[in-house]
């Protein structure tokens, strides 16, 4: 496993903080970049981080290896503005959507090496609050070549994810981005419509009378609005073809329900418990 | 706390077979009535029941409590059934919706004392393989008051409620199904939906791609059909209206997305996560 020396992660929230806390002991030198003096003092109290700097351009310096962990529209800024202002380097990002991301890689200048990176990872707490050293233990972790990518970047990138404990993935930008659109970024969707449907009743009864379903089905919706926003926004082609699909299942059930259709209702809820059983199944955790 | 000696349960499924489980070593004697053989030898393996039928009149014939543990419309025929076959008795159900139920329990013959019951609790697996002894803990158990309910029938049904760790709730049945609309059957479908959409996609690398966040929202798709259609179709007056809401938020990112109004989509994220954080702090469990 080949590791770079010196990292810099620009964004020490739930993602580039967990990064930091998982390279705890693997020999690599870790900078932090974020704004937040508050998450700068807590990162390097931990011991994960070597120094910390709120100022970008100090930080990425002498790094071998620059992270860019922060929502998806300021990875984009962040790669205009490491081109202009460093000559050459090697990058990888941790954003959710892949796209727009590796076009952007791929428009650097020739002196920079680049992989678009996906920890398939998350938690419903944001910020450094919710980092974790075990957030990617054992979640697949996308990376997408890019025309910035040579060996050594997709080797480094290989190690990351080792390191951590991840699993490596390649696939192309494009379908990363329609697969997550499904598996992903319309089950954050579902969850934040039902989060602002229970808001909409004006009733506090319907806490008091939530279990474990709701709390499941509900967990994703207080994933930080900034990230998931940009997330929507830059996928929002494949985001808008799968949630046609998804209001077109609902559909299938107010119909019948409106309709009287009772056979109808059954079928639908069967074909939702087949199809989860199938899940189980390609996951690896079959239903007993 | 009052409990009857002889308890009969009838349907030894997830909830039956978990009432069956948490009540051993309450010195209550609990006879199992279920038409699966293989239910009825494991159950009786476990020690949980005394002993098994697979014919109700004979499970009923000597208990002092009657759980009607089956979906809702088997529940509604059993009650007529006993009403039929027996010089009354006591009865609780543990059905998921309660306006239809508690009316039919309303309809019994002088001589029955009976209460609704609802456990908010479940499980994606359905059936004995689902049931677990503490699947109850600290759950909120809903009761409801029928026309045939006399205080006996009240004081077993809180002291069912208590020995099984559940936490009871008095309401109406029809604020009841209001709330557990939103609550419950709402978000079973919205789980659902996304299982079937995810099938729908035709495409395996839904499965590969997918994470914890696919994982907890779809969870409840695996839900019993059986039973999940049943509370479907008998709530389907408050399904269709919080379904409706429902609908109406998923409208609302839509046009947003479609419409290039990229503060939209930001509005709309950020107010799914202000109502997450405050059924954080609703249920005593606020973010960090």
């Amino acid at each position: 496993m080949k590791l770079p020396e010196r990292v810099t992660i620009i964004g020490l929230g739930l993602m580039g903080g967990s990064l930091a806390l998982a390279l705890q002991g693997s020999g690599v030198r870790v900078t932090g970049v974020d704004l937040d003096e508050g998450t700068r003092t807590a990162a390097l109290a931990t011991g994960s981080v070597v120094q910390v700097t709120g100022v970008w351009e100090e930080g990425v310096a002498e790094a071998d290896l620059i992270v860019l962990a922060t929502p998806v529209q300021h990875i984009l800024k962040m790669v205009v503005a490491l081109s202009g202002f460093k000559k050459g380097g090697v990058v990888i990002d941790l954003g959710s959507t892949k796209g727009v991301i590796v076009a952007a890689m791929g428009g650097m200048g020739a002196e920079w090496e680049a992989v678009g990176g996906h920890p398939m990872c998350g938690r419903e707490i944001a910020g450094w609050t919710g980092a974790t050293a075990d957030l990617y233990e054992g979640a697949t972790f996308a990376l997408c070549r890019t025309e910035r990518t040579t060996p050594k970047a997709a080797e480094w990138a290989e190690g990351l994810v080792e390191v951590v404990g991840a699993e490596r993935l390649w696939l192309t930008a494009e379908r990363h981005d329609f697969l997550t659109g499904m598996s992903s970024h319309v089950p954050y969707v579902a969850a934040a419509a039902l989060m602002r449907a229970a808001v909409g009743v004006g009733d506090d009864g319907v806490w008091g009378m939530s279990a474990s379903g709701f709390r499941d089905t509900s967990r994703v919706s207080g994933t930080s609005p900034a990230v998931m926003s940009d997330i929507l926004w830059t996928n929002r082609k494949a985001v808008l073809a799968h949630l046609a699909a998804y209001e077109a299942e609902l559909g299938v059930l107010r119909a019948a329900l409106a309709e009287g259709d009772e056979a109808g209702v059954r079928a639908w809820a069967e074909g939702a418990a087949a199809g989860y059983a199938r899940y189980r199944q390609a996951v690896g955790r079959p239903l007993p």
